[in-house]
């Protein structure tokens, strides 16, 4: 196990593709190896980049990886690992066809890693099997790992959330779209791209972002705060706390050339450089972990009294509540007491 | 407290509303309440109807509601309730004021209950806080009641599982969208709507989305176990059991018209005969009442286990976790067996 770990440390890319593997299925042996490294995480640059199927994100993804291999003079190239999620085919193939794809522009680059995640299955715990995923890839020493994800559902955004940088991908044309259910991308984009900005509306659409922005943004909240205007973002357990200043840039891009690509990496190390100024990135660090903790947690919870309460009473409960002998509530509470006593005598 | 749930049943519809608030903030109180009306539920044909925004669903909705209310002649009108949720703006009022719009079309009609969960906040319970409201309404008396939900992402599959009968709404023009990623709405779907159908290329989308459900379905499914050609839907626990046989229709509405009303409502009731000779109704309510009970279960023992634990212990082991001496899953091991330790000392 330990020889595995190490290989892992020192950049073996067998050992850490089998690891993943491992991960997907949740193999103990895997959990322990991912175990040895946590204590090697919390380097990496960790940027999430989501939107619309057809939004592009694929081709900007693979760009972006380009570039930050071969950033041009006076740069340093870095070690870049992409996770691509797609929790709503959970049945396809279609993420392994996609890895081929992307491996014929990146192949044989030793600084490159790009995994689908298969989501067959485990949906529910798709974020915490994704947060692993990037454990281990950070602990590679993958200074950048950006997670794709499709779509704008909460399950997106929970993945989302695992990153430090969110990129939110529209293309023109929004219409409507935009207006009736968008709400929700703003409040968790840190970066907005208007990508296929080759075709018409294209500068419509970064208008509209940019209103929307501006219902959210007043203008003493303009400020020297960070490179872009400020934005104040409150914290539901200080309410009156100002937490951070960052009013998302609305960029756009032509991904199939390439254009515009070099401006959105200026914009992650931008978000980079203002998230360790203000402090949010402690903050966001934290909570990350805090929620894989907490889910550990139930998990754990769960598991342990399913293991100490006979499995009949267990069924017997359930079967009150499909009787409708009991609300799923009050069955919960009996179960609950039950375990309590049983444990205390 | 008695009372309140005795006027619910009698038809009251201001309790009712009340309760559903209480149910919203998880009020003590209408949590007891719901607990005495859930022997009550499990009458009613619960519809989930989920699509983008700008797929016209709500007025979809609508016009469904209007005609379970004024069905024609030799049909009895039935009594509906509508919740609509929207998980991808939690922070918006918007869905207040869609009530209001709806209210117009609907109002001063006993028969109708229209109601808009508010997403701030408890993300992680939509789907179970939804699933409380449905029992309320269900208890009430409400024959029909239609969940809308907003989206393709895991959240809105969640709140569809919730529903006997899921529909999806498209429009036509879904182009690459819909090969790119709605495999899994595929999965969900028991009927399929071209919305819109008086736009261009909506025999294209029926098409589409019938040459997508041919892959699923082969010659020998098609027979006569229901009013559509066969579907053959495998258990995960029971993979070579056969569970059901129901191709989702692909059926073509003009909402704001309320033109292919009446087929859909035909669809309804179709689906709700087929989920009772195939058994498969009660293997969706089962499912549906384990989900939740389970979902109950694990956050009853995280609070007992809160409670019996000392909150320093847990917050050490989590700041150990963000100092990365340890894993969450080390750290949450421990944890676990102290409490059991605890417990039996």
């Amino acid at each position: 196990m330990k020889s595995i770990s190490d290989a892992i440390l020192a950049g073996d890319r067998l050992s850490l593709a089998r690891l993943i593997t491992g991960i997907e299925n949740q193999r103990q042996d895997a959990l322990n190896c991912l175990d040895q490294l946590f204590p090697f995480t919390g380097k990496a640059h960790l940027i999430g980049v989501t939107g619309s199927p057809g939004s592009g994100k694929s081709s900007l993804v693979n760009r972006i990886a380009q570039l930050y291999r071969h950033p041009g003079e006076g740069h340093a190239a870095r070690r870049v690992a992409v996770v691509a999620v797609d929790p709503t085919s959970p049945f396809t193939g279609g993420a392994l066809l996609g890895d081929r794809v992307r491996m014929r522009d990146l192949s044989g680059d030793a600084g490159v890693f790009i995994r689908s995640m298969a989501t067959r299955g485990a949906l529910g715990g798709l974020a915490s099997t994704t947060s692993q995923v990037v454990q281990a890839l950070d602990a590679a020493g993958f200074e950048t790992i950006i997670i794709e994800t499709v779509g704008v559902g909460q399950s997106e955004i929970d993945i989302a959330r695992l990153a430090h940088t969110v990129v939110v991908v529209e293309v023109p044309g929004m219409g409507d779209h935009i207006q009736a259910g968008k709400a929700g991308i703003l409040e968790i984009a840190d970066i907005l791209v208007v990508n296929k900005a080759d075709q018409d509306g294209a500068d419509h659409s970064v208008r509209v972002l940019n209103q929307m922005l501006d219902l959210e943004f007043s203008d003493e909240m303009v400020g020297d705060h960070g490179h872009y205007p400020a934005k104040i973002k409150h914290d539901a357990a200080a309410p009156d706390q100002v937490l951070r200043f960052w009013r998302p840039p609305v960029l756009k891009t032509i991904a199939t050339q390439g254009e515009g690509v070099a401006a959105l990496i200026e914009g992650f190390m931008d978000h980079q450089h203002f998230l360790e100024l203000s402090g949010e990135l402690k903050v966001r660090e934290d909570r990350r972990i805090k929620n894989e903790f907490d889910h550990l947690l139930r998990d754990g919870l769960m598991a342990r009294w399913r293991k100490e309460i006979a499995d009949e009473w267990y069924q017997e409960s359930l079967d009150d509540v499909m009787k409708r002998i009991y609300s799923p509530r009050e069955a919960v509470q009996k179960l609950v007491r039950m375990g309590s006593f049983l444990l205390l005598t």
